[in-house]
């Protein structure tokens, strides 16, 4: 028997949002929130980093100050130690309750990007996730941009315009075609989904699949 | 050719002590730095947590706040984040430059306190240290006093009694029997001394053994 169309959405489901900056994920990740809400689902709609108290505050000290002040290293364990209290405290009681979790960013994002700025650090990303979080989003949209367009888009937005800055087109390059070698490696978790439309259409898009996701 | 008596004490060294609360590891990490020091050598005296600006911000997000803000998990990545940023920018470059570094606490604290509390945290321990660390100091003192003793004598240290009060004297003692079967264990980095006589004896001792560890 299938779920009536007016039964409310129902989880445990992680659903995770990842792309390049400016790909317009984050707006995406509260589309499809709002979406299900209105549909009656129990959605916590949070973020990386950060997404719980003591995370934002561990958010805060590595994002606040110089760049440099930490080396990648310190970085990843300070973004693992964040992860850690966010999926302790924020998304396991969601998931728990029976909730659908949207996530802007979870652990791809720190293998994405602190592997296309060093490769070394790979590895390092996850040997630290095999051992200190553990768990994946069942459910991952990649909304898929060229950086140089999300680049063009997202100059409006503040902080935008520097990060790329720091981080040159080079490295969203790589961090995008990280995403799609993901999503060729995990099809089953990964969806990837054309960024580069009106907004509207993106998240009618991944509405219906989300949607698709939820009824099996 | 031995060095002349007078030639100062050269590194590179990486001292620490361990202990349990109250056991003067601490006194006895200054007063061996102001010996070496009066003696001519390079000497960075170092703490855990903390000792670098990066670790210190760590530190104060750790210990203030309440008890139970952090999941002893989520605690043990901020450590050892920290313990990464003091390896990087204080122990390093001195001992790169042939210093002698003495700090108060090192992994031992982290391997001994988390695996007294929960044993099943010792294995998470020492597999995130050989990731992210994977460096002991060469010389390890460890002060050894029976934890009431410590706790009468630490009462009117501040915080220390409260410290106590947190943990409990059990968790002492089960720190204090992990100290020295750590010893048992590594005989040739860790010195076990008898902490529980006059502070300047057992000062005389530490520095004694610490020179003829210099001298070889």
């Amino acid at each position: 028997m299938t779920a009536a169309a007016d039964d409310p959405p129902r989880g445990p489901l992680f659903i995770s949002f990842e792309g390049v900056d400016g790909s317009g994920k984050s707006t995406q990740a509260r589309s499809l929130a709002v979406h299900l809400r209105a549909r009656g689902a129990d959605v916590t709609l949070t973020r990386e980093p950060g997404g719980s108290p003591g995370a934002e505050e561990i958010r805060a000290l590595v994002l606040n100050g110089d760049a440099g002040r930490w080396s990648p290293e310190t970085e990843i364990l300070l973004f693992t130690a964040a992860r850690r209290d966010h999926l302790e405290r924020t998304i396991r009681p969601a998931l728990a309750r029976g909730g659908i979790v949207i996530c802007d960013r979870f652990a791809d994002s720190t293998r994405m990007y602190q592997g296309a700025t060093r490769g070394d650090l790979r590895a390092m990303v996850d040997a630290l996730h095999a051992l200190m979080i553990g768990v994946e989003p069942d459910l991952t949209f990649i909304v898929d941009m060229d950086p140089a367009r999300a680049l063009a888009r997202g100059l409006a937005r503040p902080g935008a315009e520097q990060r790329f800055e720091n981080m040159g087109l080079a490295v969203q390059e790589a961090v995008r075609a990280g995403y799609l070698a993901l999503a060729r490696a995990e099809p089953r978790r990964c969806e990837v989904v054309e960024g580069d439309r009106a907004e509207a259409d993106v998240a009618a898009d991944i509405a219906r699949r989300a949607l698709r996701r939820l009824a099996r």
